[in-house]
This record gives C-alpha cells, structure tokens and sequence, in this order.
C-alpha cells in the first residue's frame, strides 16, 4: 500500500498543538521558555491564530501581523512547523458593536449579543467580508512562509443561525430545491396535513421555537439548509486560500460525531480532515476501555470522512477537560496510550489544546503542556514528553494507512430524522449509542470497521452494517441492492425504511423503496417496549436473546426464518431472518438486543465473508497500519493489569525489541507497535 | 327509561372517524379503496373538514367546496353518514402572513408564529371574521346535505393567550365582574398584601410570566376569563349554525380532564357533547385495568357535561398514539374492550383519529385503521372491522342510558386554585389523581358514581363524595347543607373550604361559608407530611388507616367521632367525623389515607343509602344502560385470565347466546353485553 | 463585658413583628382585637409599612399618613414599639404604569411587568426620587415619634438589574475600577483568550444570558458591581435618615447566607443587622438538630457582619412557612427552641412575619401568630404566648454578647468566584456546605466559631480554618500570614489561592500570593473524583481519612507531612501538612474528607491554642453569653429524648431554680439558660 504522508518536511507525525503566544507578547521571558520547553517535549508543530482576529486587526481596518511573524520565524527557526488559522470563530467586540447583524441568532429569534464563539450569522455580507480581508492579507504575507504547514479554517464549526437573512436564505434554498414549484414542496412535507399548505414561498420560515415545528420534512430540510449554509460559507473562505496558496493544504477541526453540521458535506471541501478529542476519562459509568472504543469509533468515523490520507488530531488535552462534569485526571500511561490509540487509528498528530495554560479566560483549567506553576518538571509535561519520544521512535509509520472489509452505514440526516421523529420511544431511540454498540462488537475482535454514508461505493466491502436506517437517501436501496447482489452482507435492523428524503413514509410496506425485496421482509407494526418490557428471541439451535425497545411484526416474504420471537402476540413470528439476493445475502434483525448477543450473527457473516477475527483479551485494543512494504500493528491495554496478547512476530517499535514468540506480554496501560513485512496482497 | 338516539337515520352506534381526503385528491384509486375498506371495516360515519380551511380557501377570498361535497356524496351513496368541522384549529399560511395578530401571545408575552394548531387569538376580530365567512359558507350549502349529522366546531379547543387585545377584553371582563368598582376588586383580592391595590382597571395585566403572578385571586380569574373568553369565541361559530341549520346538531370534541378550559361552560353552548381518548396502554406504572379506570372516570366526566343523552367518543386510536414516551401497540383483543368500555359509559359512537395514516406531516405514525402498507388484511383492520361488527350485534342498545345515584363532586376552579395555592404540598396536592382514586373504589364494586359540580343538583343522589373542595363557589355551601338536610350522605376531606371563589381565605374556620356548622368540626391546622412521613387513623373497630401527605387537626363541635389519630402531637385528636344534620349525615375525613382503606367508610355510607354494591373480579368492569323496557349489563375483563363474573340472567348480545347461570366466564380481555327486562322502577 | 443594650426603653427584648393593619382599616374590631391580643402575647414591638407605598402614596403625589400615625400612637398607648419600614420593596401599580424603566430587566434582557416585589431598577432616578419623598415624610413625620424604635430599609434586598441604564453604570463602575484605562481591563480579565479584548469600556455589557458569559473576571466583577449598585441605592434611602433623625437607628433585614448581595457591604451602611429566619423544620433529609446546627450557624454570620452589638432576628414564623415543598407544622416546643437559639446566638429579638395572617394575596397560607380563624386559643397562639413569657423571664440578658476566639474565613466573592468556575466538579464544589459541615463540628463541642471575612481583623483569633479559599482578596495573603507569624493556628483545604480578585490564575504555584511559603506546599494537580470514587488519608497514628470529591497532588517544601494519600497513582504523597511559620501553624488539607473525621485535627489545633471544648450530648446546642458580671449558658435539646448535660451551677432563669449538680436534665426539645458569675477574665 501506497504511504500518504502529509506533510514529509516536518519528518513523521506532527506532535504539538495550540499556541496562543498573543496573551503573552508582553512577556518575552515566557514565550523564550515556551520554545525552550517545546524542544524539551518534541514539538514541532503548533497551531497559531485561532482566536486572533482581534490581535490581527485591533481596531476596525488597522492590521497588525508583525507579532506572528516574528514568532513563526523564531519557531521555525527552532525547527517548529506552523498551523494557521484563520480567525473566524471570535468576533472582535468591535465588530460586534459595530455590526450587530453579524451575530448569531437562536431558535426563539432572539439575536445574541457580543460574546463567547461560535456566535455569528453564516449568511452576514459584513461577516464574510471582514473575515475575507483578514484571510487574504494572511494567505498573502504566510502563504509562503517555509514554517507554514496547514490552513485551519475557524474552530469546531457548527451551530443554527434563525436571523431574518438566513431565513430568506433558506426560502432561496427551497426555491432551488423545489424548482420554485410551491406545490412539490407541499407534496414532499405532505403540508395538507393539518392544512399546512403554502401558497408561496414567502410564507415559509425556519422552525423558531414559537413558530412552525411540526412538519417533518421542514425540520429535516433545515437541517440540510444549515449545513449547505455553513459549507458556502466555508468556501467563501477556503476560496481565499486556493487562490492565492494553492500548494498549502486547507482543514478545519471537527468535533466527534456533531449533530451540527454533517460532516460529509464540509468533508469535501477540504483538503484534510482532523478532529478535537475530549474524552471522559475515568468516568463512573463505565470502563475506561469502553471509554476508549467510543473514542476508537470517533476516530474511524472522522478518518472515513476522507479516507485515502491520514488525519490530524487537531486538539486533545494531556490532562483534564475543562467543563465536564467532574474534571477528573488523567492517570499515569493513559494519555500515553490514548495518543497512540489516535495514530493506531490513521492520524498523523498529536497536537493539544492548548500548549500553556491561559492565566484568565474561560478555559483557564482546560489541561494543557505547561501550568500555570510554569516549569517542566511536572508528571503532565514529563508524559507528554514521553509522547514526543514515542511519535519519534515509531515515525516510519506516518503515511501509512488503515484497511478495512467492513463497513457501518451512517447518515447525518436519518439521524436528524430519527431522533426528531414523533414515534417509537422518546428517550429510547439511541441512534448514536446504537451505532457505537454495533460498530464496538466488532472493534473488540480487532475488525477493522469503517464507517460510511448509506451513498458510499461499497465495493471494497464484504460486510456491511446498516442500523436503524429509519430514511432512506435517493440512491441508497439501490446502492444496497448492487452491493448484495455483488455478493456482498448485510445486515439491517428494525426502523428501516419508514421514509423518504423527505419524511414521506413509502406506502407498500416497510423497509420501503424496493428494500422490502432485498430483505424478503415487510414489517407490519412496530412494538415499542416500555424500559421494563422485555421479549425473546429463539433460535434452532437453542440460542436466545433477549429483546428490549423495539420489535417489528414480520410478514416474511422470500426470506429464510432464522429466529422467532419467544413471547406475546408475535411470539413465533419471525425476528430474524437472511435473505439471499444475487450473489448475496441480507440479514434482517427486526427487534433490539444486546449487541454482544448479536455476535453469533456477526460471526457468521465474518465468516462467510473471509474475514478473519482476532482473540483479544478484554480491554485490549487492536489496529493495523499498512506501509509500503511493512505493516504495523498496534495493540494497546486500556486495563490497570497486564495482559497477554497473540501477535505475529516482527519488531516493537516502542522497544526496538524483536517480538520473536507468538504471545506478547502487555503491561498494565501498556501498548506494543510491531513493524513487520506486509503480508502479499 | 326513555331512549335517546342520537342518529337514527345512522341505525345504532357511530362507527369510523376522522377522514383526510384533502391529502389525497390526486390518487382516486386511493379515495375509491377507501371506500370499499370502509364497507368492510362497518363505517358508518366519518368527520370530514377538521383541518380543511387551506382547503377550502387556499388563496384568501377564493373558495372550494366542490371536492368536499363529491366526497360527502360518494359516501352518502355508500350509506356513510358525515359530521363536518370548521376549520378554525389550524391557520392557512396565507392567513398568518397577512394577519399576524390572528396568533395566540404566550404567557411571556411573545407572539406565535405561524404553525402547528390550536395558535388562535380567541379574541381576534380579524380570526373571528375569516372562520365566519367559511362557517357560513359550509352551512349554506352542505346544511341540507342527507348526509350530514352534526356539526364539529373546531378541534380539541383550549390555550391561553396574552396578546394586548386579550389583555384589554380582560380588563373588560373584570370591570363587568366588579362593577366597574375598582376598590371591589382591591378588596376581593386583597391587593393590600404587598401593597398591590390598584388605582384603576388599566393598571391591571394579565399574569403574564414575568409579571404578576402572585395575585391568588387574578390567577383564577384569569382562568375564568380563558374560559369565558374562548366560549365567546365559540358562540360565534356556533350562532351561525344555529341560525342556518338549526336542525343539525352542534359538538366540539373535549380533551378528557382539560387544565385548559372549564368544560362545564363550553358545554353550555353544545347539542351534545363528544372527546378523544388516548390512554397510554399497557404502561409500566399500572395494570392495564387502572389505566383504564381512569379511561372510564374520564368518560364519565365527559357524560356528566351533558346528563340527559349520549355522548361520543369522537377520536381514539386503533393501535399507537403519536408522540407517547413510548409509543406501544395495544395487544390483540384491547382495542375491542376500549371500545365496548366507550360504549357501556354511554357513549353513542366509537371514532377513530384516523381512518388512514397521512405519508408525511406530524403525525405519521399515529395508529390509523389504514397503515401506510395500505391493505386490508392487517392486524389492526380486522380488529377494527370486529368492532364494526360488534356494534351492530349491539346496535339496539344505542341511546340507552346510564344511571347512578353516586357523585363525585369536581369543579374546574377549585382545581386552579388548589393546584396553584401555595399552601400543602408542591407536588402531593395531586387534586385529579386523589378525585380518580377515590372514584375508582366505587368503580370497582361496580357502583355507577356521576361526576358533577359543586352547584349541580343533587336531589337524585344519596351519596355523594367531595374531595379536596378548597374553593367554595357562592352556592356551594347552601347546595351541600340543602342535600344533607335532605337525607343526603355527604363526605368530605381534608383541605374543605379554604377559600371563596375570590380566593380569599374564610375567616372563623375552616370549612367556611358555613360547612363547619355542617360536619360539625373546624380545622384549626394543616399538617403537611413528608413523603417518608406516616400517621395513622385508629377506629373502634380495631381497623387502622395510614396516613400520609396531609393531616388536619380538628377541634369537634357537634360531630361523632368516628378515628381518631395514632400518633405524634395529635393523637387521640379526630381525624374521622360524622354529624347528623338534618335527614342526612356528613362526614369529615381529616387526612389523606389510600382509597381503598377508606372503603370501610363508603360501604357504611352506601349501605345507609341503600345503593347496590356488585362483587367483581378483579379487573372486571362493570357498567349498565338502560332503555325502555331492558337494561343492558355491560361486562369487561382487562387482565389475561379468564374471570368468572356474578351475572343476572339474560342474554348476551355479543354472542346471542342466552345467559342462564348466575356466573359467566368471561375471557381473557373479554366481554359480555347482557341484555335482560329492567326491573321496575 | 460591656453590655450593649439595642433599646432600653423596650426593656430587654423585642417580641412581636411585622403588622399589617393597612390590610384591615375597614374592621376596627379586628384593629382592636390585635391590640388585646398582642398584650396577651406579650408583643412588645411591630414593624409597620413594610409594602405601604401604595397606602402612603395611593394616587401619585397625594400621600396619607394619617392611618399610620393613629395606628402608631394607639400601639405606643399600649407599651407597643413601633420598627417602621421605607417600602421600597414593593411599587405600587400606578408606578409601574406611569415610570416602567422602574422595574427590574432580567438576565435575558426583557423588562419585567408590574408585578410581585423586589422588582426595582436599582439605578433608576425615578425610582429613587419617589421613594426618597416618602422616605423624607416618614422621617418628617414619625422620626420623634416616642414609639418609634428603628428604621427598617425596604425588605430583603437583593437582585440584579441588565437594564440599559445599570449597563451603562456598570461601564462607569469599570471606568473608575480601572483608571479609565481599557488595557488594564483587558490584562485584568484576560481577555486576549479568545480574542475577546475590547478597545472601548462602551463595547462591555453586563453578562446577559444570551451575550457574555465567558469571562470570569466579568462575571465575578458583575456581582460585586451589583453589590455596588444596590448600596449605592440603599444609600439614597440611609441618608435621608441619617440627616433628619439621626437618633433613630437603621437596619435592613437579610436572609441568611444570600447570593444576590455581599452583606458586609450592606452591613457598613448600618446602624444594626437583622435578618429572616425560615428553616425546613422536621424535613426529611437531616435531623432537626442538623437542621437547627444550619440556621445556627446563619444566626452566627449575620451577627459577625456587626459584632459589635446585639442583632435582630426580624422574621421568622410561628408556625408552617409560605412555598415550601412541604410545608409541615413545626411540632409543640421547637418553636420556643428555635427562639431560644436566636437569643442564644446573640440576637436581641424574636419578631415574626407576621402578626395576624392576611385572608388574601401570595403568603396567604404563611403561618402567623393570629390564623385566619382569628382567636388567642390556638396552639400556635398559646406558643407565641409561651416564648413571651421566656423572653421577659430572660430579659436581664438583653445587651450581653457572645465570644469566641475561633473563627472561619468566609467572602462573598471567593463564592460567587468558585461556584462560576469551569473547574472542579459541577455539583460538588459545595461551597456552602462545606462551610456550615466545617462549621458544625466546632459547633458540635460547643466551640463558639464567627465567621468572618479574610480581610477581618484576627488578631482576637487563636484558630482560623479557611475553607476552599479558591480566589484571594488584596490582602487575605498578607493577613493571614501576619496571624500566624504572631502565632495563630490556621487550617486551610484544597482549592486555596487559584486565583487573584480578577480571575487571574497565580502563577508559580498554587496556593499564590505567597501562600505556598505559608503552608510550606505547593498544590501541582487537582484531582476531582466521581462520585463512586474514593480515596484515604493514612495518618502516622493509624487514623484513616476517607478522600471523596477532590484530592490534590502536593510538592512538600518546609511543611511537615502529617498524612498521606492511601491509594491511586499519588500514594504516599502528602494530603495533610502541618508548617510552622514564625509563631504559628499552618495546616493544609489537601483532599476533601468528611468533617466529622476531621475532628482528630480541630482538636489538636484548639488544645494547642488553649480553647476549650465542651461535651454535649447528640443533639444539645450551647452557646454563651456574657454580660457585665454574669455570664449565660444556654443548653438547647433539639431530640426528642431527655438529655443530661453537663453544666456549671448557677441559676436556671427559664424555671428560676438554681442548678447547684454538675449534671442538667433537659427534657425533649427542653432547654435551660443558666445565669452565673462570669470567671475572671
């Protein structure tokens, strides 16, 4: 496999992360020392800029870059590459004063006022033009500047705007949407319904909090518009930057799986993709293991959203989160690990929000490199040096990639869909937590799992996981027919097929749009359990899982029955059933069980597939890397005992010992990186 | 016992509902199936229009009747009768956008958008004129129609709105309430407190949510005003049908026990009286029998708005209601109990919301006789065809009527005032909870309790039971003494006679307004308990209560102690009571003790009254009607074994077998509908 | 000790409270009936006009005083006391109608209605010069009146207003707090973090909910200016007084341990403190004596805002307290004892609200000496009548003072500081409880403990224990090190000296400002705990502290190590550090551990300054006071068993037996108050 490095002058992984130097320029002492302690941890990245807006212009058309320039060029000067950001995020109080439209307004219709981040209008012309003219005096003075790695566009992106402009800005949309036909968009929201119809497009408003929430195919639709809404204004940015620095890359900084904004669509337009990582550590709900697969998914999913390079960890902290609930601390070896997890996974960085603390500001105990004691001998900078060391030993490694045969459907919009949707259970639907449910029994037999839009090419797939795919996109039946008839697997479950795009549910029977032939099924009733409900289901072969939530009524069709429902009205009613389509098959589970039952079916279709599964003991994570010639696997121990593990042999990468046994010993919240020859292919 | 049918021309009970054709007048085939599903399901009667003013007038002043009355004809061809609404629930966009000020105000004082429904300013000249001008039209000329039953006048009415015009009609009000007299008002709410006197009518708002709302007395006038408000908006719809069709009877469909408007005043207005039931079935906090022990109150509730003919039930559902928590599918065989229960309170009808699931809109998934799948060879079509089968095996029944010489007494204002006084506990008050409670221990024996108002005549009871009566209405104490005198069994609780209709506390003791001198005790303190706190009530007999939430400490005039307290400051102080007056006997029951202790008590009171009690299984309802010469014992068991039930003989209409045992197994949720010769009276 | 009697002329205590008789002008019987009342409860004291604008002033400049004066002269007949109240706190309608930017805007920015009290615009002028014309007729008319014993300013101050005119003062308040300099602001408030530095004081608002909330240094700056502002109007009221009467003392009453205001800046304004005590008697998360350990612990906060003399407790309630979640009697014989415990503590009074209950408006339900069934044989009559009687078998101890040589630090601002922060645990900082727990153990022994400001003089101090003294004033570092060095014993916890009066982070280690040479420790981590999580402290002796909540990681410098952690990755690392510094000891405690524990700790501190400790019995309250020669011990049993305690002889002045055992009886909820000769001091 081809290695995709990123960035190949900065020599292997980028380790570092935000620097906000413009609090300190009145302390020349401290910004010496954080370039002495910088090299001290292996940094050779930072991230500049991010909320500099008002440094770079402190008065409205007074410009002032000479302090960033002179820090980029001491930081490379020391062999320390930079990020740029652009200031999008923060508005200037000045700006705001000045301009109030360029703020955000909420749901009830009611502008902010000045404050926070994340706090302005996608549509505002002022907004978009002040920050145009910040950008490209920053695209014309750094473009070529030899430190200069990475445009990073705004911070954490995302947020609904309900100004008067993106209203109107939203009826345009629906004008293109609809081709400015009135009547299709009342056809598609089924507006009859409680006499909703518009007789013009001028009627129509966003869903305010006090105005208009009950058509499904509006809520959706907004959805759709804000993401349309962010992206062009992200591209009146990115724009900016392709003209004029068309050899630097562009990114921004996502934020795990966001409701915000669906990242597929701001995907395209960057070069890159990286994310901010703020796991619960140490939580008390669950292990820290399970902590950590979730953050194993969110890695895969924002990897999937460009998945022929790398991508950057773009913020995490080396101790505490800022905000949480219980800011607890990281222990001992556990960021450590959870930086490796981050490369295991595909990234090509480890970089923190932020480098040193703030000593005011809202985030001033956000954990960061250095405290505000100030000095580099604490356990919080000696393990991140540690990490430095470690990204150094295993540097080979960047530009490798991870593989994959299996693959987890997931939309941003049938999310949206789902979770606003008025039926099955109010507090029960977990589509997110079911996705990661599903996705994890599979990550703990180390298969590589990637996580893709129901419109994705499948070809590369063998199994494929489709859950709760309550809507169904223009293309996704057929795509899912082709990918079975080709011999593919799926499996899809309950709540799949109920409606279109639009929230228009198909009539003939669910899952609709033909799904109901691949499947061989029609459900009939949904059962919706109360939490203290439970069913069954019976297999031939004795086994039985238990059912909660949910379980759909089956008419079968040409499907083969492999398990029935143990009680009630629909006991002996088919629950499970395979139906073989074309070269394939496709598993239907109609009810809600524990995915850890479920992996006998999993299994199964491993198999049937080819694809093989490993014997990890619990707690022990597993990722390969591919190389030009080598690959790495990766194995981590998010336990506080040892564990032994069943590798191949090769040569560990953290030691630079030879693994020559076929069992390797992992210490508590230790982790191995074994190099060796790729297997032919 | 006189029979009073409704609809003769329709042949016994109503059966069907809600009908959207407006949502489907593009596919006439689906129109045409409806028909024929129609026929087999035993429709007799659909309600055509309820949501259908964008219809009707889908560009303001342009008009479109024609669809309607093909459809009205198309049924009426068919044998299927038609009830036909006003619109006036749901504003056409078009309506909105040109009159903003037809959109209800919330409490905080912020203007609606256009959508969802029930989003009308009661006050609205500009709403009022617009729902004129479509009320006259569909009287003018579908008045005559043959196929026309009843008029529907909006849907499921109630709300609030503080816009400035209803603030001012407020104003109004009061003025006409206080004589013009500001200084009345000052005194009647006792604005002295906290220095609140007004000096003029104009200074006075509405509570609006960041006003006043610490004015007990503008509370519940506010609430009185709500209610007068939207029955004068009311009154305007319904004088034109009035003076168009007089021969058509007027509805509106009621929501069981509505915080939102005082029923008793809207049904003043009405030919007769109708509501929508959607209890949450199968729940995981009770048995299915208390949930639908708490169906039957609110059927009775709904009966006793108009005593003297039938009511309807105008919506429930055939399998899940939308936008429950949990949304779960009645079992096989509920739904033709729920409906037989409708029919043995004294309902005429049963009615669906809704014949056929609309594609897309808010309620998609609200259980309808037609799914989505659109055939009929559903669980829930032949369910729903059982009952039309059903109805007509009992159709003789229909206009029969129940009786009762029980009462529980309820009034709308007390209910305000005692769930918003700031006294007792936050969240124990628990009025409705505590009226359902205490009626469901008469239900259980089978003993037919009415639910009326304090101010009802009370001349054809014997027993009669008042919980909670905190606000005394003006005749309220003379209406209790006159019933009593009168050999009348009266029973009240804890927190009698607090307040007057003004909310102004009695001076001399509670009960006032007199009732002291009626039970014979005054109440010198209110113990509220914790809900971890217990007290008991020791008899003579031996038999000991539980106390909990509350405790009054008496002082005893003439009354006989019958308990006395168990334990802490007041023990051995009266916590039971009875004093003879006149013919009769009132009773005092000082605390709150579980229903079902109290039994002993209400046997002793029925046994002096001489009312029958039955001996049921339990889970086992009871109900009769009765017609001119036979009664009907309507029978129903809602638990999953089978029951055998003391019956008298007769014959049973939904088998036609006759009954000559004393005992009849009914079956799992099964039923019986005996018909035998009334007894003479 | 001196003694410093508050009115003489009243001869020993104030009994009595606020009256109402505006709300009664109509019924002079009932006038007159309050006043043969009022002798038989022995009242010897009411506050009158609390909320009489509207009586003063009922038409905008026509005023009426002459109700006040009949009511004044006829009580001053019958030996009754007169406190008068400036009604600030209520506006009448005709205010708020002609003048809204009088009322108070909330957080969100709406203004809001007329209605309720405490809605004042501090700032507003007009508000302001209407209340100081009433306030100039008051003093005009009534400032020599003999009867006339105190001013009362408005009623439970507090609150903050976002109008557009406080917005304005508030950028004033900055202007002046920050020489008119806007760098000094910026750097003070960090405001480069998120590029949020503001060039013009114009850009800054006051912390809208829907604006900036994102600067600590805002917000904490935003609190003390509300403070400001509301003196600053208090002062308007004061100085009215101060010039016409200066005779006449003048107090506001506080409400135990608020946010809304920092009482020491209120308290410099006045002649003498009171406050409202409302306890949840016998609720049913703690015990009574908990319960009453609580409002102790309140008593002893509002007396140390004026140590110098005696305080009022201007309201409580005889009986059941208005909005309660529940609202339970208090049962026979706590209210005696919760009386007994202001005078205890140091009060010079017992006044209720109120004397008689109104029949309508909010409190309506609100326990009063008169109930609205209006008679003197009421339990809670006979009562009030019962501690009347108390309060003159007592009265020689009027004007005696409570002492102590132990005190714990307590700011207003180090509160508003921690509660606001990002930091920690969202629910478990528990500022306020662990205060009062702290508290509570000295409390326990008997150790009479004030509470007091880090800025107070301590100089009469032998132990200090500062708790979670998360945000250091100007000069707290200074004066506790001067109270060590000149040999004071100090306590301090975890989360001490983070940051400086701005929000600023100290940098170089935490404890800051000089602190970590105090203590001999520096604080390198916060670690904050699950709920689930614990901890322990093991202790050379064997003693074993359980850690929950928090746990600091210590570099030890000059402390000595007293305890250490039990568990986890900082095992054996210091928790408890004992450092001698000049002729004193300051602890540190690194970890939160259950103050009952801690015990073992206060003791060494309190042998080793000499302070003694007493021996109660579970449940038994003492404090003393001490007059010229006499000193008073009062015992107070909160259970309801009969206790033995131990007790110096002397003369029991409740039974007026001398008590010549070392050993008292106290019954249930009994107590005893025990006059002997005071020991040489």
């Amino acid at each position: 496999m081809e290695k995709r490095c990123l960035f190949p002058q900065a020599g292997g992984f980028l380790h570092g992360g935000d620097y906000n130097p413009d609090q300190w320029l009145d302390r020349p002492d401290i910004l010496k020392e954080d370039i002495r302690l910088m090299k001290l941890a292996g940094v050779n990245c930072v991230t500049l800029g991010v909320f500099s807006w008002v440094m770079y212009e402190p008065v409205e058309g007074q410009f002032s870059f000479d302090w960033l320039e002179e820090i980029m060029d001491r930081l490379y000067a020391e062999g320390i590459y930079t990020i740029l950001s652009t200031p999008s995020a923060a508005h200037p109080a000045w700006l705001d004063a000045a301009y109030p439209t360029v703020m955000m307004v909420k749901a009830n219709g009611e502008r902010n006022r000045h404050g926070g981040r994340g706090n302005s209008c996608w549509s505002s012309p002022k907004y978009r033009e002040k920050i145009g003219i910040i950008d490209r005096k920053l695209a014309s003075r750094f473009g070529s500047h030899p430190g200069l790695l990475l445009w990073h566009i705004s911070n954490e992106v995302g947020g609904e705007c309900f100004c008067p402009l993106c209203a109107e800005r939203f009826r345009e949309y629906l004008g293109r949407r609809f081709d400015q036909d009135i009547q299709k968009l009342n056809q598609a929201w089924w507006t009859p319904f409680w006499g909703h119809c518009y007789s013009d497009f001028a009627q129509i408003e966003p869903p305010y909090s006090n105005g208009e929430t009950s058509i499904p195919g509006l809520l959706v639709e907004w959805k759709r518009f804000t993401t349309w809404n962010i992206v062009d204004f992200l591209k009146t940015e990115i724009r900016i930057f392709k003209e004029l620095t068309p050899q630097i890359p562009v990114t921004l900084n996502f934020m795990s799986f966001s409701q915000k904004l669906d990242y597929r669509e701001a995907a395209k337009e960057l070069s890159l993709v990286s994310w901010d990582s703020y796991p619960a550590f140490h939580n008390d709900q669950e292990t820290l293991y399970e902590t950590m697969a979730k953050t194993a998914f969110h890695h895969v999913l924002i990897r999937s959203l460009k998945p022929e390079k790398p991508y950057l960890l773009m913020e995490c902290t080396p101790s505490v989160v800022h905000g949480m609930p219980y800011n607890k601390q990281k222990r001992p070896g556990v960021h450590r690990l959870a930086c490796l997890q981050a490369i295991a996974c595909g990234s090509d960085s480890v970089l923190y929000f932020q480098w040193r603390k703030n000593r005011g500001g809202h985030e001033q105990h956000h954990g960061a490199v250095v405290d505000h004691l100030g000095t580099g001998d604490t356990r919080i900078f000696r393990e991140v040096s540690e990490v430095g060391s470690m990204l150094r030993r295993i540097s080979e490694a960047a530009g490798s990639m991870p593989g994959s045969g299996a693959a987890l459907l997931v939309d941003w919009d049938n999310r949206w869909a789902l979770n606003e949707g008025r039926l099955a259970g109010e507090q029960t639907k977990n589509y997110e937590k079911t996705c990661i449910a599903l996705w994890k029994e599979f990550f703990r037999r180390g298969v590589e799992m990637n996580v893709v839009s129901t419109e994705a090419d499948l070809s590369g797939c063998r199994v494929v996981v489709a859950p709760m795919m309550y809507m169904l996109r223009p293309g996704t039946a057929a795509n899912l027919k082709r990918f079975v008839e080709n011999g593919g697997l799926l499996l899809a479950t309950y709540l799949t097929g109920y409606v279109d795009e639009h929230q228009l549910c198909y009539m003939g029977g669910f899952p609709g749009d033909g799904l109901s032939a691949l499947f061989g099924v029609i459900s009939e009733e949904l059962d919706t359990l109360y939490p203290s409900d439970r069913n069954g289901i019976r297999f031939a072969d004795g086994t039985h899982w238990e059912v909660y939530d949910y379980a759909e009524v089956l008419r079968v069709g040409s499907a083969e029955v492999l398990g029935v429902y143990a009680e009630d009205y629909y006991q002996d009613g088919a629950a499970v059933t395979c139906n073989t389509y074309g070269q394939g098959k496709a598993y239907y589970v109609a009810a809600r069980v524990a995915p850890a039952q479920m992996w006998t079916l999993f299994e199964r279709m491993l198999k049937e597939a080819g694809l093989p599964v490993k014997c990890l003991p619990e707690g022990v994570e597993y990722h390969q890397r591919r190389g030009e010639k080598d690959v790495y696997d990766f194995y981590l121990n998010w336990t506080t005992q040892a564990r032994d593990v069943p590798v191949a042999e090769g040569e560990d990468l953290l030691t630079g010992h030879p693994v020559t046994e076929n069992m390797l010993r992992l210490d508590p919240y230790g982790a191995a990186v074994i190099r060796r020859l790729a297997p032919e292919e």
